[in-house]
């Protein structure tokens, strides 16, 4: 686990970016098609000060070019550096010393180019901006927007927006050109608060940018174009000023391949690759997630439109019944409720609606009160009045019909009743009449896509069912006993750093957190092993307890139900023997003895240190499940019991805890209180315990117990 | 199984409706917006005689206006009645009786409310149909289009496209605002063919469309949004008319879920099946399935572009690093490969990208290759000369930046290597220059996702190996031996209609069709099962054998494992009587004896027989696997072996075929053959068997066997 990053820049810091009153353009040039040209040309709406410098030239166009940046007539708040790598830090030294306390640097050929001379050359424009305090955007970013303050800091072609309405979008992106490709759709309608890029993130980089616009009161939702970085956690401390100010946060990750998984010491760890590692950061951070980048700025605009969810259900209000049918559909595969109206919104509804419509959710309303706004609107008003409803979703089949008549009665209605009408605009991705006006609409989303509109509104719901949660968790204690962390450390420091800890050793340390583990008593001859089957009753298990036998039934050192004293001291005698042969120089403490434990649900529960997210703790079904389907949910440890319940209630066998062809039900508070307590050893003891799992733990009835259990210490 | 119908509709059949020469227009009106008006607005283009019909006018603007369809001075090919539901028999009678061929019929009211006198009034247009040879479209349709003859005999709102461009888009739609709502993409460029919607399918229905759709060269795809049919095996019939045709069917189904299947009935009168049935006729069809309504159009267009595969490898040319790890990510996700280019094709990529770029796959070419022609010709000529790539994929971000440039080249180079080159553009909906020109080219796919982009790559490769592996099958004999119809038949029969067979019936008659079942022996007593015992040797499982005890486990009459003589003797008196206390009248023949099977991988294969579909086989892995993740695959019966080995391969655990910690590999033929026969008895015997069920099949170390069996036979 990397060492504590400095705290993330907030909105005050990056004021000299967001919101600067003068801005230097240095690297100035009169070329068309130039950066610096369409640099200046993007600050054609910005009210303030717009110096240029470029000792090349006296005057561009109407305004006077100036040698340098000190020569200019007043300290400029911001400075975009439109110019060549190589004069790149000398220009920042020079703004950082008359007070310049912003700089937009597009150069590229740093750090990305992977040379260690570029990375020191990166490092050294880090160390500025620290110790200089001004804050930079890149190198090699393609700049940084506000239809706030119109300081459009970019070289990119950007839709010429006059205003943002009060909360819009914020896109944050690691991705130049993807960044400003989710910012086409201002063109569209959508509403933009700000579009920053990160380049190669010396000095600013995500998580602050998150953080700082989450500040702004501009900003109703940002949308987040993730590729990776060195400090992940940083998003932590950045989601939680987001949801301070209840900013949602849409977050799309680039770069979900298999290629980064690490390869892993025991089985579960090979089960959480780096990717579900930042799935697991998300969660914690309660990041909406768009699986597919044309959901990102759709599910953004929804959570800047929506508000709070007043409740889960929807109404469906439709023009025709195929659009009624894939509506009931979509609901149906994203668990959205479509609950039927109340009978007396129903008399309101059948009052208006002809008898080849349909009165009921989803409501066929059929053109002849489509073409008639206030039946319309008598029938949209009753069904958003229905407590029963969160909100309504309006299926737009054709472009060619104007939808500009329509939308300020729904956008009324939707601000009387404080719920979103969400647009299905089923259009073939064809604009129309009245597209641009729909967008533009705070009380109404818009989706090009039936499916995605419910997907974000199961999402809506989510987020609310884990705000609530949130809500109440925060007195959550320490799962763990009291002395756990002391009495767990020295049983770890017992052992060699890098070691692999013996069966008995990994019980112990997760006895001490409160883990329950099988009864047993370590023989050291055929007649121990008997007496200690006599004392904890037959059948018994036997296993070789040994650090250097980790795969203890690829070895052939695990005899299981042994009923008798016979079986008991053949049993030993091969796992000696076995135990032996399997490695030369293994050390034999001895042979485990263990009473049987009688079957039941057998779940995995696994822990491993992420290089960039630290410790992480994963859940699974036993066998089938959790190896073969990868069917397993991993979390930033530590995870509280409500926490790790939810964990396992995503499991895709989360059924089998109810109970699978007569097998009792699984207790699952005290299965998560387990997984809580695994995941807070997992992170206390994070500088010790590279990786471990408890596997199998047996669910039975009336029982939980870990019958098998392996720590790997870390590597000094 | 419902009784043969039919055949479907061929191209010479609906000539009437899809290339009349003349078209009667009853019902005509010259008032703004009616259906009349709007019907002969979009015949505009229409180079045939269109004749106006409707006894309350001498003229309609321009045109006279005639009385009655026999008053006309020629017969028209086909009339569009524009009237209301009350007269439509009597003109429809009137238009036959003349000798008019074709008829579409807008007005609703018919089978789709329910009640048994409009049931009837829509059987007496189809009687009509069938008896006097004319066709019928609707009622309750919004009407038929061609852009070939610009015969457009709708009143919905429709694109004004002067012509198709050859092999283009057909769209069929059960649901005539969404068939509509799928055609507007030609005002974003894409070419139909054609636009039709069936309505409530009296005469000509969706099975018929397809086919004749697919033997006419303009048409190069087929795009069905389907809801569900009474015959749908009629789907198999057009299925092999299009494939005759080597024209792709891309199909998205509505009513997928409960909610929405119950919307679907009261919508269009169309019985629903089952979602799993109705995908294994998809799938038996060859139809591409499109999950998602944006898809359809994108994908169909895709296939009307594509051409066969050469080769299933893609790539990637792009000139943003995001763009480039998307594409990569999504291949990772759809199975698509990305091979790396030859050396030689290397080195022509080296000799034009600057090294800030990649010469690798994804190819990130850089703006400065994109901004000259020549270079990004010579770029993207050299990979898809290579025969590593079946297709090139273009991301484009900015809808501001225009294609125009880029098109002619990118579609000459499709051309002359006969490869799709997919634009994936990523331009959050929006139109840009260049948009239209670009749909049009006839090699350059366009799709509005990345991810949907690869979805379809996937796609046309599993067309290509469904296409190969059935050109392999066709001479695929029964998998099942000789004389097992007969003998099977005799055996069912001795039940009676609706019973259920015991499990020693059951399995004889899966024994005819060479399903390998346990041995097994009746035992009327403790003796007599002793004597079988030692006869099939310890252990040995024992089972009341009785057609009144179905669920055995459950009322305790199955003993397990039991090892020597005391056991059996003890057992079989339990077994006994338990199944006296099971069911007091219950027939109890008495105790099976079989030997006990050494446990494997156990498999599950059913079928029943679904009231639309006909016989289905189901495969799916015992346990956990097929009851609570309902990982199970569906298809029609019979299968060949070669499908019933496909089918296995979907199912998601398909891995633990391979062996699963340590567990024997099984043998995939043995148990493709199997299911292959039970497909053939479910087929054979779909008069007499309803449902049927082995479960489990044990796959052990080289043997495959069914140890239960349940058999019910069919109703009377």
């Amino acid at each position: 686990m990397p060492t504590a990053p400095r705290a993330v820049y907030r909105r005050a810091d990056l004021a000299p970016l967001l919101e600067p009153r003068s801005i230097a353009l240095i690297g100035a040039s009169p070329r068309a098609g130039s950066f610096g040209e369409r640099t200046l040309a993007n600050l054609s709406r910005f009210a303030g000060n717009v110096h240029l410098v470029n000792a090349r030239y006296d005057r561009i166009g109407e305004r006077p070019c100036h040698p340098s940046v000190s020569a200019l007539p007043e300290v400029p708040d911001c400075a975009v550096l439109v110019v060549n790598r190589e004069v790149v830090e000398g220009i920042v030294e020079e703004c950082a010393s008359i007070g310049v306390r912003g700089a937009v640097i597009y150069a590229s050929g740093y750090a990305e180019v992977g040379r260690p001379e570029r990375v020191a050359e990166q490092a050294r424009l880090a160390e500025m901006a620290r110790a200089r305090g001004i804050r930079i955007v890149g190198p090699n970013c393609i700049g940084v927007l506000s239809y706030v303050t119109q300081a459009r800091m970019t070289f990119s072609a950007v839709p010429d927006v006059a205003a943002a309405r009060p909360r819009s979008v914020a896109v944050v992106s690691q991705s130049g050109a993807l960044g400003f490709a989710l910012a086409q759709a201002a063109d569209r309608g959508v509403s933009f608060s700000h579009v920053v890029t990160c380049g190669n993130s010396a000095d600013v980089d995500i998580a602050d940018w998150i953080a700082a616009l989450a500040e702004d009161p501009a900003c109703g939702a940002i949308a987040c174009l993730f590729e990776g970085m060195p400090e992940p956690r940083r998003l932590l401390e950045a989601a939680a000023v987001a949801r301070a100010h209840d900013k949602p946060v849409v977050i799309h990750k680039i770069g979900t391949g298999e290629a980064g998984a690490a390869a892993a010491l025991s089985h579960t760890g090979s089960l959480a690759g780096s990717d579900a590692a930042y799935r697991a950061a998300f969660d914690k951070a309660g990041f909406v997630v768009a699986d597919r980048f044309e959901e990102i700025v759709e599910l953004a605009d929804f959570f800047s439109k929506a508000g709070r969810m007043k409740a889960p259900g929807a109404a469906v209000i439709a023009t025709s019944g195929g659009a009624s049918i894939m509506a009931a559909d979509a609901a149906e595969r994203h668990g959205v409720p479509l609950p039927q109206p109340d009978p007396a919104v129903r008399a309101i509804l059948e009052s208006h609606i002809p008898e080849y419509g349909s009165a009921r959710n989803p409501c066929d309303v059929t053109a002849q009160v489509l073409a008639n706004l206030e039946s319309l609107g008598e029938c949209a008003g009753a069904l958003l009045a229905d407590p029963a409803y969160g909100a309504m979703i309006y299926p737009y089949v054709y472009a060619y019909e104007s939808a500009t008549r329509r939308i300020p009665w729904f956008s009324r209605l939707a601000a009387e009743h404080g719920k979103p009408v969400c647009f299905a605009w089923l259009t073939e991705s064809l604009e129309g009449p009245g597209t641009r006006e729909l967008a533009a609409e705070p009380g109404l989303p818009v989706f090009h896509s039936m499916d995605r509109c419910f997907a974000a509104l199961a999402a809506w719901r989510e987020r609310e069912e884990r705000l609530a949660a949130a809500a109440g968790e925060d007195a959550a204690g320490r799962a763990a006993p009291d002395g756990a962390r002391e009495a767990a450390a020295a049983l770890l420091d017992a052992a060699p750093a890098g070691a692999m800890l013996t069966e008995r050793e990994a019980k112990r340390v997760l006895a001490a957190y409160g883990v329950p583990v099988v009864e047993e008593r370590l023989a050291r001859s055929a007649e121990e092993a008997e007496a200690a089957a006599e004392a904890l009753g037959y059948p018994v298990a036997l296993k070789a307890e040994s650090p250097d036998i980790p795969h203890k039934t690829e070895a052939g050192v695990i005899r299981l139900g042994l009923a008798d004293p016979a079986a008991v001291r053949a049993g030993y005698e091969t796992v000696m023997a076995n135990a032996r042969r399997a490695a030369a120089e293994a050390r034999i403490h001895g042979v485990l003895v263990q009473p049987m434990v009688p079957s039941g649900l057998e779940v995995v529960v696994g822990a491993r240190q992420d290089p960039l997210l630290g410790p992480l703790v994963l859940v699974g079904l036993g066998g089938v499940m959790a190896e073969l389907l990868r069917d397993t949910v991993t979390a930033l440890a530590p995870v509280t019991p409500a926490e790790a319940r939810r964990m396992l209630g995503r499991l895709r066998g989360a059924g089998l805890f109810a109970g699978f062809r007569g097998a009792p039900a699984v207790d699952l508070d005290a299965l998560a209180g387990i997984v809580a307590r695994v995941s807070e050893l997992a992170a206390d003891q994070a500088g010790r315990i590279a990786e471990l799992d408890v596997n199998p733990l047996i669910c039975g009835a009336g029982r939980i117990v870990a019958v098998d259990g392996l720590i790997a210490r870390s590597e000094a």
